[in-house]
């Protein structure tokens, strides 16, 4: 890795860093087809992204097209898998082993993008002690402790919204230094540390209101 | 609900809408506590949102806070989640239930958000048949006719992504209405059918991005 893609990396706008696992996805396809080409108009056309953005967006990988043949398909999947540090092993706790939590704990397509669980905390005495997909579940007072032995520095957050903040407080007391907050709450954390939300219910919520407006919403009254 | 209401809701802006399930986890907290007003300087501090955005984004349900008092937190709680249509039940089907499909079969947390999901579907012989959480799969051939027996209009999409663009296709054709495609493939669909796209995999590059500016990326070379 050289020092001058560290820092054109460290440049990087956020909507071209969502863009690129698209990209990343499609060239896959590709790949697994060995198709050796692929041009950005090609992308373009598949994606619905402008050619000249993908261009731009891959040119902060130092990646550039050749004229009249466009991007080798293989380096292109190569070098936008390690860029976007899914080659790598990142561990992580898990904490909050409810439905969401241990679904996350059983979800393997994480491993596929560089996400490994290592531990699960919850603060249920029935919970502890026991496993999810392998993975240990122990008690959530021992997650500083682990984190010393162990040196992990992600957090994924599964607990009851109500929580949330108390639990992001200790995560950062216990040296975690990124969160990845699933719940619905908008925790805050300090500003050396990492934050991601994934607002899986606000997309159900956009989901449902753009059904209401099509018209093709078929709800019942639950409650 | 009132015609006036339908009306503001089709208008309301995206940024808006994935306000409000901040401001339903927060009041939410609220209410449980049984405290009864809150004003939206509170929300603001709370949320890192301005006061007046507050005010705004909850105008476009009808609810105004009264001055010095605030909001009444226990109607404002009712009134979020039902306009979010976290308080209706919608059925949906999942499609590939595979390890993150399993997992999302599994997460009763949708079902606090309104989302039931009455039926996975594979293609794989070994699965259909079998049930996840109680939940019957069946074969992905099938889904077309159970479509037209239970009028379920949404489908969740969980397959690899290699598959996603065909499987979206045979959904339009099978009169499904809504897609909440999980794969990181940026799949096409006609104008009329609602697409929302969930990118845990974009969320997660983004964390290791900020973690390497961080320089708090403990992560180790794996393939």
């Amino acid at each position: 890795m050289s020092d001058t893609r560290h820092t054109t990396r460290e440049m990087l706008p956020e909507p071209t860093l969502r863009r690129l696992p698209w990209y990343l996805a499609y060239v896959k396809t590709l790949d697994a087809k060995h198709v050796e080409h692929v041009s950005s108009t090609q992308i373009a056309k598949r994606l619905n992204v402008d050619a000249s953005q993908i261009a731009k967006d891959l040119s902060f990988l130092n990646i550039k097209g050749k004229t009249r043949i466009g991007y080798e398909v293989h380096p292109l999947t190569k070098a936008l898998n390690e860029f976007l540090g899914f080659k790598y092993r990142h561990n992580a706790f898990l904490v909050g082993t409810g439905s969401l939590g241990s679904a996350l704990m059983r979800d393997l397509g994480l491993q596929q993008y560089g996400l490994n669980i290592v531990a699960g905390f919850d603060v249920d005495p029935s919970i502890v002690g026991t496993t999810v997909a392998g993975i240990p579940i122990y008690d959530f007072n021992e997650l500083a402790a682990r984190q010393r032995s162990t040196g992990v520095s992600i957090a994924i957050v599964a607990v009851p919204f109500e929580n949330a903040q108390d639990v992001a407080n200790a995560l950062v007391e216990s040296n975690i230094k990124a969160i990845w907050n699933f719940t619905p709450y908008r925790i805050k954390v300090p500003r050396n540390i990492v934050l991601q939300n994934t607002s899986i219910y606000a997309d159900l919520a956009l989901m449902y209101n753009r059904m209401e407006q099509n018209g093709s919403n078929a709800k019942t009254a639950t409650k």
